[in-house]
C-alpha cells in the first residue's frame, strides 16, 4: 500500500505532538490541554452551587458537552497515534483519560448523575501527565524517592498513632459518656484524631475535667510527635539530595560515582584523586 | 517416661509456631492472630454504637464469646509451649494476653461492663508483639534510639511549655473572667493548652481585646515553638542514622571510620577492603 | 550657575540621609521614619473599631493629614534627591511611598472611602525599605535563596496538595450533601483546605460515618504532609548555609574549600592562609 | 568576735544546703522545695475553682499560709547564707523569691485579691532555679543556644508573619464586613492570627465567597510557612551539636578546639594531626 509510510509518519506526527512536550507543537498540546482540563474541572465544581445551576444550567450543559467531545477526539487520537494502543488503554493515564470522557454520556441513559461529578473530577489527574513531562520531574523524584525511602519507618509511626487514637478513644467513651458528644467508641475515636492531628473542629469537646486532662495529654503529644514525621523526611531528603550532588564527583579510572566529599581516594577501585586533579 | 522426647519436640514445635515467625507455619499463625485480633477490636468498637447494639446485641456476645475462647486457648498454648512459663506470665506481653481474656469471664458476674471495653481494647497492644517479628524492628528501633536520645531535650522542651501555658493561663483566667468561659484557673490551663498545640476547639475563646492580644500572643508562640521538638527529632535521627551507616567499617589498615556501604577501598589511604575480609 | 554646586551637595546630603543609613542623620531619619509608618498604620487600625470612631474621629482625621502631609514632604524630597528621579518613581517603593499618600487626597472627592483602608494599610511595606538597610539583610537573604531553592519542590507540593483537596471536597459534597453545610463543591474544597491544614474552624463538620471516616483520612494526611515542606526548607537552608560559610575560602595552596571561618592553616595540607592574605 | 569563725562555717554550710546540690543535704533540700512549690501552685489553682472554693475555703487559706510562712523562712535564709546579701536580693531569682511571698502579706490589707493569683503562680519560676543545678542544663544550653543563633532570621521570619496578617486583616474587614464578625480591623487581624498559626478556633470565619477565597489562601500559607522557622532551628541545633562534637578533639600543640571531623593538620598552627595519632 503506498500510504502506509505517510500513515505511519502522520501517527509518529500525531504522537509527537500528543505524548512528547520537545517540539514548539507539542508544547502549543499540552499548554491548550492544561487550560481545557483546568476549565472543565472548575465547570463541574461551578454546576455544584445550586444558584448558579439554576441561572446558568444550559451553559454548563453546554460547555460540559464541548469538553467532553474535545477530550473524546483526543482519546482516539491518543489510541490511533500510540506505537501499542492496548498498552495505553490499560495504562493507568489510559483509564483516566477514560473515565473523564464516560461520565457524560452515561448521563443521558442513567439517572442520579450527581454521582458522577467525581469521576469527572478525577480529570485532575491528567494535569499530572502533562508535569511529568516537564523539569518539575526531577523535583518530583527527589520527593517521591525520599517518601519511599521513608516509607517504613512513617508505616511504624502511623502504626502507633493509631493505637494511641484507638486507646484514647475507648478511655474517653467512657469517662465522657454521651452527654459530651462521645456517643460510641468510633465517634470518640474520631474526636481523638481531629485532637491528635491539631485540627480541633470543636463539634465534639470534653466536659469533664477529667475528659480535659486526658484531651490535654492527647494534644500536647500530638503538637510534639508530629516532630516525627517531619524528622523522618528531613533526614531522607538530605540524603536523597547529598546522594544526587555526590555523584557529580566521577573517579576517572573507573567512573564509580557517590564519592563522599573530601575523599583522596576512589572508593571502588582505590584510584588517587590527587593525582588527577 | 517414654513420652518425655515426644513431649519435648511437640512444646519445642509450639514454640517456634506460637513464639517465632520464621516458619511458614509461624507466619501462618501471626497472620490469622493479626485478622482475630483487629476483628475483635473492631466488634468491640462498633457494640459501642447505641443503634448497632439495640439491633446486633446477640451477634455481639456470640463472636465476643468466639473470640475469647480462642484466645484463652492460645493463652494456655502459650504457657505449655514457654520453656520458662512464669516468665512469660508476668512478662508485658504475658500480662497484656491475661487482660485481654479476663474482662470476657468477669462480666458474667460483675455488672457496669462498660469499663471493660477500655482493657478489651487493649488488646490492640497484642499486635506489637507480631511487628516485633518482622522487617518493621530495625525502623522502629531507629526511631526509638532517636526519640530516647532527645528526651532530655524534649523534658526541658516540656517543662517550659508547661510553665507557659499556666502563668498565661491565670493571666487570661483574670483578664478574661467568668463570662468569656475562662471560669477557673485549670480551665484557662486547659485553653491555654487548646491554643497553644494550635488544636483551637473553639468551646472556649477570648472576647475581651486585651485577652485576644494575649491569645494571639500564645497562638504565635505556640506556632513558632513548634520548630523545637521538630529541630531536635531530625538532629537526633539524622545522627543515629548515620552511626548506623558508619559504625560498621573500620579501615584495617588506617582505622579510618565513617566509609561508604558498598565501599571497595579505603577514601582516606586507598587500603583494598576486600583483601582484609 | 553658582548654586549648581551648592544644590549638588545638598541633594547629595539628602540623598545620604533619605536612602542610606550609614551615618548619624540617615540613621535618626530612619527611626523617625519607622516610627511614623507604624503610629500611621496604628491610627488606620483603630479607626477601624466602630466605638473608638465615633468618638474620636476628629482626632483620627487630624491624625490621618498629618502623617499624609510629613509623607508628602517625604515623597517629593526623595523624588528631589535621587539622581534618577523617574526610577525612584516607577520602582516598587516609589510606587508604594506614593499609595501611601493618595488615598488621603483622593478620600476629599471620592466616597466609599472604606477601601481606601486596605490601600493606607500597604504603607507597612514602606518598613521593608528600613530594614533592607540594616543587618537583617543577611538573613533575610539567605532564607530568601533557601526559599528560592526550594520553590519547583514546593510547587510540586502544592500542586499535589490541590489535587488532594479538590478530589476529597468533592468526594465529600457527594458523601455529606447539604444537610452537613456541604452545599456545594467549592465550599467542600474550603472545607478540605481547612481540615488538610489542620484549622479545623467547626463551622462544617461532617456528619455522616462515611464522611468522618473521610475527614480522618485527610487529617492524618495533613498531619502527615507537613513534614514535606518543612523537610524540603531545612535541607534547602541547610545547603544555603554551608555554601555561605564554605565558599569564602579556598586554600591558594591545593584549592580545598570548606575551611572553617577563622581558621589559620588549610586543614587539608597545612598550608599557612596569613602568610598568603 | 569567738562566735565569728562558728557564724561563718554555719552560714556556708546554709550555703551549701540552700544554693548548692552536690551534698545530700543540698538534694534534699532541693527536692523538698521543689514538692512545696508545685504543691503551692495547684493549691492556688485549685483555689480558683468556684466549687472548690464555697466548700475548702478555709483550708486554702490555712495551706497558703503555711506555704508562705515556710517560703518567708527560706528567703530570709537565702538572704542570711548569702555572701553578698545585696546580689542576691536583687538578682532574678531573688526578686521572684520576693514575689512569691508578698502577696499574701498583702491580702491582710488590700483587698482584690483575684489579681494576686497570677503573681503566686510566678512561684513556678522558681523552679528553674533547680533544674539549673542538675543535668538539663547541658540541654538546655544547646536548646538556648541554637535559639539564640537563629533568632535574627525568626525576627525577620516573624516581621514577615506580621505583615501578612496586617494586610490580610484589612482586606478580610473590607470584603467580609461586620456581618460575619469582621467588625474591626484589629478583630480581622485576630482572626488572621487565630487561622495562619492554623488554631482556627471558629468563633469568626468567612462568609462570602471571596472571604473563603483568601481565607484558603492564608490557611495553605500558614500551612507552608511554618516550615521556615522548623528549618532555621534544625539547622542552627545540627550546628550547635556538630560544634559540641567537634570541640572533643583537641590540638595536642597548641590545644586548639573545634577541628572538623576528617582534618588532617590543625586549622590554627598547622599541626599534623597524623604523626601524633
Amino acid at each position: 500500500m503506498a500510504t502506509a509510510p505517510h500513515k505511519q509518519s502522520l501517527r509518529k506526527k500525531l504522537y509527537t505532538i500528543i505524548f512528547e512536550a520537545e517540539t514548539p507543537a507539542g508544547k502549543w498540546f499540552d499548554v491548550v490541554l492544561l487550560i481545557l482540563i483546568l476549565s472543565s474541572v472548575i465547570v463541574v465544581t461551578l454546576e455544584s452551587v445550586v444558584e448558579l445551576r439554576r441561572e446558568y444550567l444550559q451553559l454548563f450543559l453546554t460547555l460540559e458537552w464541548v469538553f467532553t467531545i474535545i477530550f473524546t477526539v483526543e482519546y482516539f487520537l491518543r489510541i490511533y497515534s500510540s506505537p501499542k494502543p492496548l498498552n495505553y488503554i490499560f495504562s493507568f493515564f489510559g483509564i483516566v483519560d477514560l473515565l473523564s470522557i464516560i461520565p457524560t454520556y452515561l448521563s443521558l441513559f442513567v439517572l442520579g448523575t450527581q454521582y458522577f461529578l467525581v469521576i469527572r473530577v478525577l480529570r485532575l489527574l491528567r494535569i499530572a501527565r502533562i508535569f511529568k513531562l516537564t523539569r518539575f520531574i526531577n523535583e518530583g523524584e527527589v520527593l517521591s524517592k525520599a517518601l519511599r525511602a521513608s516509607m517504613a519507618k512513617i508505616m511504624v509511626f502511623l502504626g502507633v498513632v493509631l493505637m494511641i487514637v484507638l486507646i484514647v478513644g475507648s478511655l474517653m467513651y467512657v469517662i465522657e459518656g454521651a452527654q459530651s458528644g462521645f456517643t460510641s467508641i468510633p465517634k470518640s475515636i474520631y474526636w481523638a484524631i481531629v485532637t491528635l492531628t491539631t485540627v480541633g473542629y470543636g463539634d465534639i469537646a470534653p466536659s469533664t475535667t477529667l475528659g480535659q486532662i486526658l484531651a490535654s495529654f492527647i494534644m500536647i503529644m500530638g503538637y510534639g510527635i508530629i516532630a516525627v514525621p517531619t524528622g523522618i523526611v528531613s533526614v531522607e531528603l538530605a540524603k536523597s539530595e547529598k546522594e544526587a550532588l555526590a555523584s557529580t564527583k566521577v573517579c576517572p579510572n573507573c567512573h564509580e560515582e557517590g564519592h563522599q566529599s573530601g575523599a583522596h581516594y576512589c572508593f571502588n577501585c582505590g584510584y588517587h584523586f590527587k593525582s588527577f586533579r
